[in-house]
């Protein structure tokens, strides 16, 4: 967590962890559940320091739609030129949608004016 | 993860994670997602073998309906009266449910059928 003195105070900034899933592959609630938990797992699992403050702070989650494959790819490209950690999910497929299917993506946890660059301007499922 | 010896040969047990959730909620799909999350990524987080084991084989995951609090709370008994890892999920409340709302339970990392002794008649989301 990044601390940000000001006038002699500090100010936290929160952290959390955005999942963007596509819409245009229209799953089932349940797979919707098992596919975010997948990236938000991968991602949990970093175990950095910013990994550490997200769960001491609860671990605030977000989740939201993003149109289809492309934008989810052009959000994952800058996720990752931001530097931020970014777990892509490809699905087996067994059910629902074919193999090796981009199903969503987790991007974080960081701090909340970062992830809001990413997907500030995705809507919530 | 067990090794059974059958004839001189091993046969392995596949790990599985349960996450159980509340119908009587009546949660929208984002809610679930992010909720079933919060669970999967508690349990994960208790790095011991098992999980280590469940992730090597690719996290598998199942999401299943319970049908309200009272059941909810008895899966988790089972669960913890046969050792194996549960994390109940109560949510602060600020969006859809009342304030420390149990919502959901994940059950696991563990072998196949155990898990299946507690959710296995469970119907999937």
């Amino acid at each position: 967590m990044k601390d940000n003195k000001i006038n002699g105070n500090y100010s936290f900034e929160k952290m959390k962890m955005a999942i963007a899933v596509r819409k245009d592959l229209d799953m089932g609630k349940g797979k919707i559940a098992a596919q975010v938990s997948h990236a938000a797992v991968e991602c949990a699992l970093k175990k950095n320091q910013k990994v550490e403050d997200w769960i001491r702070e609860g671990q605030k989650k977000v989740v939201v739609w993003v149109k289809d494959e492309d934008n989810l790819l052009s959000l994952i490209q800058k996720g990752r030129s931001m530097g931020i950690s970014v777990c892509p999910i490809r699905d087996a497929g067994r059910t629902q949608v074919e193999p090796d299917t981009l199903t969503c993506a987790a991007f974080g946890p960081d701090e909340d004016s970062l992830i809001d660059k990413i997907t500030g301007d995705l809507k919530l499922l």
